[in-house]
C-alpha cells in the first residue's frame, strides 16, 4: 500500500528533502488544525499484560498521582511561563495538557501524537498538575493563591540550586513503565511549548512494579521509607485534601518538592547502630528502636540502661513525628541516582514530595524542627525546593484548573 | 539491644562526632581486613515476589548479560585505569568485582556491603565485564588483545564526544529493578576506586518487566526494535560467541557500544509513510513493507507499481540486513532520555549495544554500509563509541578475566 500512496514524499526522502515536502508533516498539520479531531493514525491495539495495561483514573473530583499507590517511575517537569501567557492562554494550555493527560493515562495516544504506539501502554500512568506562585500572578489571580503556596523560608541546612528550584507550572508524570513516562513527558513538553519553557526536570524511581508488592520502599540509604505515612481513608482525608473553601481549592492539595542529596560517601563510613540511631528505626525491619515490627508504635519516652531515651531525642523519627492526624503530611518520595564523579562520589538522593492541605500549618513546623536539629542532617542536604497548589480534578469534558482559570 | 551496645558511638552521634569514632566504621574496617569473610551484618531475608526474586546465573562458561533476555534497566559504567594498575592489580580488582557480582546477582549482599538490605532483591541482575584496549596494554598483554578490539574507524556520520567514548574497563549492570541497578553500581564503583576512576556512566531503560512479556521492545521513535535479532540456539552460537582460540577468548564475545542520539524534533515532523520508508518496516506491527506480520521475511526484490522496490534500497533494513548467519550481530539496545532543553528539545536516543564474535568481520561492514547511506541517518547521530572484549565466564571460586590475567 505504502509505495503507491506517497510517491512524492518517498522521492523527497530518497533525495534527502523529506522535511521540505510540506504535505508529509502530519504532526505539524494536525497541531495547526487546532487538534479538533483524531488526525494521528491510530495503530492497531496490541495485547498487553498486567503491568502495562493497569489504568488509574484521570477524571474525578481529585487529581490522581497523590493518593495513588506510588508508581515505579516519575518525572517532575517544572515550567516557566513565557511572557504574555495570561489567564486566557493558561486556559488554552491547561485544556490542551488535560486532554493529553486524559488520553495517555487511559492508554490512548494524544491528539496528533507523533508516536501513537508509545501511547498504548498506560502502566498506571498519572499526570498531576501543580500551579506555582508565578502562575497565579500571570493569571492576575494572586488573591486566589492559597496563602501557603509561596517560596519556603530559607533554612540553615539549605544549599538550594536555582536549577532545581521554583517553577510556575508543575507536571508530575508517574507510571510503572519508564517508556510510558518518557513518552508522556515528550507529549506534554511539546504541547506546552507555545506557553512555557522547561525550567527543570527531575527523574526518579522506586522499586519496580511487582518486585516487592505491598512492602514499604527502601531509599538509597537502605532505609524503609514511608512507614508512618497516613493511610488511605481517615488521615488522608483530613490532612491531605482541602475540605472546604472556594471550588478552585476544595479537593485540591499542595505539594512541597525538595531535592535532597544523600551523602553516601560519609553515610557508608557509619556503623549500623549509628545509622539506626540517626533515624530511630532498625534498618532491616524498619521497626522503631523500641519495637519489634515495622508498624509498632514508637515509644518516645522509653529509657535504656544508659539513662537516655531508646529513640534518641534528635533522631529523625522524634523530630519529624506528628501525633495529631490533622497536621500530618503525605510523603511520596522518589530516589534519584545521577552519574557518579570520576572519583566515584555518588550523586544520589531523594526527590522528596510532600502533600498536605496547608503548607504553613503542616509541612513548615516539621521542616523547621528538622532544620533545627535532626541527626540525619549530617548526611542529607536540600539542594532544590519548589511549592505548588494542586488544584482539584476535573470531570470528563473539563480540564484541570478550570474552576480557577475558566 | 542497640543502646547498650554502642554507647560511645551514640554519644559521638549526639555531639556530631560520629565519623571520628573509628570503632564504628564497619564498612571501612571490613575492606581493610581484606574482605576475607562476611563482616557486614546480614539482615533478615524478606519475602519478595517474582519480579524481585528472579535470578540469572553469574557463574558459567559464558558471562550473563549478553544472551540474557534483556532486563528493564541498565547502567553501563566505563572506567579509566589509574596509573600503576598493572596485571597483578587488575587481577585483584577483577577478583573483588567478580565476588561482588557473584553475590549481588544471587540476591546476597556484597562483602562489606554498607547497604546490605539493598542487595536482597536480585531482579534478574547481571553484571558483565568488558576489557577495553587500554586494559590489555596496562596488563602488558597487548598481544592477547583480540585484533578487532580497537577504536572503530571514524565515520562521516559520527559526532563523537569524549564524555561518552572509550574506556579501559566496562561494567554492564542490568536488572529489572532500578534500585537493584543503583545499588550494584554503587558497590562496584566503590570497590574499583583503588584501581580506576569513572570515565562515563550511561543509564538506560526498556519496557518494565511484565509490561509486554514476549513482545519486541519499542524505542523512542516508536519503532519495534529487535525483530531481526538472532534467536538463542543456532545463529547466537556461531555469530556471537567465539568458538575457538585460547582459553581467554573462547566463549567470550566483543561489544561495540554506541551512544546514538535520536532527533525527535525533526522525526516528529515526518509523516508515518516516510518513517516507514526510512526503516522498511511498518510502525504499528513491525512487519516489513512487503509483509503482514512482524516476523515475515522481508522481500527486498519486490517492486511496487511505481517501479521502485517496495522496501527502499536506502532503508535501514536493506542497508543493515545480513543474510549469512555467521555475520550477524546481536543487538541489545537501551533507550536513554535525558533532560530536555529549555525550549523543549528532547535529549533522547539509544545506547546501542552490539555483541559479535568479531567486530571487523561482523559489525564494521554493517556500520560502514549504514554510514554510507541509510535514510535513518537523517534523524540519528552517533555521539559516543567504545569497544570491549567480553571475556568468557568463570566457574564458582574463579573470577572473570582469570584466564587472561591470572
Ligand atoms: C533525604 C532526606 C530524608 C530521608 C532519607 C528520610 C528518611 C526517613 C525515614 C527512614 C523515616 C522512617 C520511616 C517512615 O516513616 O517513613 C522517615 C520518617 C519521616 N520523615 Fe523523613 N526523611 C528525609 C527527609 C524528610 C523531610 C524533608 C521531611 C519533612 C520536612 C521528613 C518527614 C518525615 C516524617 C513526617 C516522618 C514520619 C515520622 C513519624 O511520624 O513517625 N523527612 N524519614
Ligand atoms: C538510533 C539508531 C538506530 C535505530 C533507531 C535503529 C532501528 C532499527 C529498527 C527499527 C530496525 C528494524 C527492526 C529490527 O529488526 O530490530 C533495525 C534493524 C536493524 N538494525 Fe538498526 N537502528 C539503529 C542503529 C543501528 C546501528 C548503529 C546498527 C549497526 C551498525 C544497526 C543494525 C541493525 C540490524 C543488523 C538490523 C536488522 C536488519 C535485518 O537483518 O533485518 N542499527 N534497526
Amino acid at each position: 500500500m505504502t509505495s503507491a500512496k506517497s510517491p512524492v514524499s518517498r522521492r523527497g526522502l530518497l533525495t534527502g528533502g523529506a522535511l521540505a515536502a510540506g504535505g508529509t508533516l502530519v504532526g505539524a498539520v494536525a497541531v495547526a488544525a487546532g487538534r479538533s479531531e483524531d488526525t494521528a493514525a491510530t495503530p492497531a491495539q496490541v495485547p498487553v499484560a498486567t503491568v502495562g495495561e493497569a489504568i488509574e483514573p484521570f477524571h474525578g473530583v481529585r487529581q490522581s498521582g497523590v493518593a495513588t499507590e506510588p508508581q515505579a517511575h516519575a518525572a517532575f517537569v517544572a515550567f516557566t511561563l513565557r511572557p504574555g501567557t495570561d489567564r486566557a492562554a493558561l486556559g488554552r494550555m491547561m485544556r490542551l495538557l488535560s486532554d493529553d493527560a486524559a488520553r495517555l493515562t487511559q492508554g490512548r495516544p494524544a491528539l496528533a501524537d507523533t508516536e501513537p504506539e508509545l501511547g498504548l501502554l498506560p502502566a498506571r500512568l498519572t499526570v498531576t498538575f501543580g500551579f506555582g506562585p508565578g502562575l497565579f500572578a500571570a493569571a492576575g489571580l494572586d488573591e486566589r493563591r492559597p496563602p501557603s503556596v509561596v517560596d519556603l523560608p530559607s533554612f540553615s541546612i539549605d544549599r538550594l540550586q536555582p536549577r532545581w528550584s521554583g517553577g510556575d507550572l508543575l507536571v508530575q508524570i508517574c507510571a510503572d513503565d519508564p517508556i510510558t513516562v518518557a513518552h508522556a513527558q515528550r507529549v506534554l513538553v511539546k504541547d506546552s511549548r507555545p506557553f512555557a519553557t522547561v525550567r527543570w526536570v527531575q527523574q526518579g524511581f522506586r522499586r519496580a512494579a511487582g518486585a516487592e508488592p505491598g512492602r514499604t520502599q527502601r531509599n538509597l540509604f537502605g532505609q524503609l521509607d514511608g512507614t508512618a505515612n497516613p493511610k488511605p481513608g481517615g488521615p488522608l482525608e483530613t490532612a491531605v485534601w482541602i475540605p472546604d473553601g472556594p471550588d478552585w481549592l476544595r479537593d485540591g492539595t499542595t505539594l512541597v518538592l525538595r531535592r535532597i542529596s544523600m551523602n553516601l560517601e560519609t553515610w557508608d563510613l557509619l556503623g549500623r547502630t549509628d545509622r539506626e540511631f540517626s533515624v530511630g528505626r532498625r534498618l532491616d525491619t524498619g521497626a522503631p528502636l523500641t519495637g519489634a515490627a515495622e508498624h509498632d508504635e514508637p515509644d518516645f519516652a522509653a529509657v535504656g540502661p544508659d539513662g537516655l531515651t531508646v529513640i534518641p531525642d534528635f533522631s529523625h523519627l522524634t523530630r519529624a513525628h506528628v501525633s495529631d492526624d490533622r497536621f500530618r503530611i503525605l510523603r511520596r518520595p522518589y530516589n534519584y541516582d545521577g552519574v557518579p564523579a570520576a572519583d566515584g562520589t555518588a550523586d544520589s538522593g531523594l526527590i522528596f514530595a510532600s502533600y498536605q492541605a496547608d503548607i504553613t500549618r503542616q509541612f513548615l513546623p516539621i521542616q523547621q524542627r528538622l532544620a533545627e536539629r535532626d541527626l540525619l542532617n549530617e548526611w542529607t542536604t536540600p539542594i532544590g525546593s519548589a511549592v505548588f497548589a494542586i488544584p482539584p480534578g476535573c470531570p470528563e469534558g473539563g480540564w484541570v484548573g478550570q474552576q480557577l482559570l475558566g
